[in-house]
């Protein structure tokens, strides 16, 4: 006899299947896998329904799509490569397992996307749905590019637009049809439910000698200070530099919000922050472009100290680390 | 400034510290962390408030022990040594910053137990406390130990003693408070509150030559019915051999409960469950009792097909693959 939970289990890992390197998969106590000569780089993120998600806003196939790349993006931000991925997945006892067949749908879409494989995890019952993915990437020795490494002068980049994630979440909290139909609403909508990680940008910035590097996830202005902080500089944020997603200016006609502040507070937007020397600025985005298709936008400068922002004008003001907190 | 989370997560960086092999802890986008030249082996627990506990029966501390220890089970199941943990927190927004430092405080007591290092995690506000630990191990190359490889003739063996954990859930439930004051109840609810991982007694199995192997977590019953069908054997199992805690013997004449039962069904032993020729069984025995005072017990035998119970009477019984399933 088999349990249901073993039924369960069964049904996922059809879905999941195996990958290079993967010598045990899902069904043992643990996984084994294979890494190459370097570094392991571990990262673990959970989604919770109601605070990182609400159901039925989002399908099952984009949210496990989404809990697999905000977990490659942060490997991606070390310069890594993702590889190997666990998901603990605890369901309200109402959740039906055609759902959870879909949200594994959207995992392995997500997976075989970046090149990574669903190893293992866990299943429990709970009173609210949560997704917690683990990702295990590799990295060449010596080679993770770290947030701590901002160096005084480099200048500060970010890669695509900002804003757009937390712009689609106005657009579905706004309950307004003709916003959530429109171009620019379904663009934004789609920036917050189908991610995008920077795997192959990130080792493009490492290549070009990027000092420090992290994803954008809880907004500019805050992951910025965290940057700076770990560093031990400061930094100078030129606003009107700012690469606001263009969708946010055609979307403040409609609704109320203000492009510039979804850019810099905004979170989830998953683009990679990174300080590069003024002389690599010009060919890194030239390479980003020709490569990826994305740009790379040289949005101000590493500092000795202190957080400014610069306007259009030149006038200077305090940089407000705010952005998204979960325990402000 | 820095965000309360910021403030939250320093605090826990300093509880957690550096360890031997990790490269970048806690604070960037991921951990880098060191291998051997072996297998990676990985794997994830979640703890669910109101489904694998209930506070305030358990302490932040003990908490934050067994959320490691139980995924230790796991990674030494596989025969593997434990070297790095991520653990992702979701708290409800009533928990107190000193609680979660004592839940953290737990959790390295266990990591310093068992010699791995805390490298990253998660910290998210929830309606429901969960903790999702992954852990990431090392084994020599060909060396895990799976639950697939069960040999016919083979003998079953596990460790220690079996239903104190379950029985230590049923004293904990009582109110009885001279049960709970008891040698026996005290013993039973800490078999159930700090379990211990059975990981040099994994690697002496392997070495004694283990065809299978996996920790008993959801009771022996539906574990060993697990093994069976993933190896494609049966088993014949001695109901009368089982190592019941000695315990169980003396809560039945206080409580309504029945040891034998709490044996082959109650979950979260985190014994070990192997299989061994039976030639091996006494030296393998002997060197587990001298090296780490645990007892070996030979509780049966592993057989073409079918699920069997062997009375001490010699009756033959279907065995009743019944344990703990989230999902029944």
């Amino acid at each position: 006899m088999r349990s249901s939970e073993d039924d369960l289990i069964a049904a996922i890992r059809k879905v999941a299947g195996a990958g290079p390197g993967v010598l045990v998969g899902i069904g043992d106590d643990a996984a084994v896998v294979e890494t190459g000569p370097g570094s392991v780089v571990l990262t673990t993120d959970v989604l919770v329904e109601g605070v990182h998600f609400s159901l039925p806003s989002i399908s099952a196939r984009d949210l496990g799509y989404k809990a697999v790349v905000v977990n490659v993006s942060d490997i991606a931000a070390m310069a890594a490569s993702p590889r190997y991925a666990l998901v603990s997945l605890s369901l309200p006892s109402q959740a039906e397992e055609s759902w959870v067949i879909e949200l594994y749908g959207g995992m392995k879409t997500a997976c075989d996307e970046y090149a990574l494989s669903l190893v293992g995890g866990d299943l429990n019952r709970s009173g609210e749905l949560s997704i917690a993915v683990t990702i295990a990437g590799e990295v060449a020795p010596g080679r993770a590019i770290l947030r701590s490494g901002a160096v005084m002068g480099h200048r500060i980049v970010v890669t695509g637009a900002l804003g757009a994630s937390a712009g689609g979440l106005v657009v579905e909290r706004s309950g307004d049809p003709s916003a959530i139909a429109s171009e620019w609403g379904r663009g934004l909508v789609a920036a917050h439910q189908r991610p995008v990680a920077r795997v192959g940008e990130a080792r493009t910035l490492a290549a070009a000698g990027a000092s420090a590097m992290m994803d954008v996830s809880d907004g500019l202005a805050l992951d910025l200070s965290r940057m700076c902080a770990e560093s031990g500089v400061g930094a100078r944020l030129e606003t009107d530099a700012l690469p606001v997603s263009p969708w946010l200016a055609q979307a403040a006609g409609a609704l109320d919000l203000d492009p510039l502040r979804l850019a810099l507070t905004g979170g989830e937007d998953y683009e990679l922050l990174a300080t590069l020397p003024g002389s690599s600025v010009k060919e890194a985005a030239a390479t980003l472009r020709e490569r990826f298709g994305v740009a790379l936008t040289d949005v101000g400068e590493i500092t000795a100290a202190g957080m400014m922002a610069v306007g259009a004008d030149g006038t200077e003001t305090p940089l407000v680390a705010e952005g998204w907190d979960h325990f402000a």
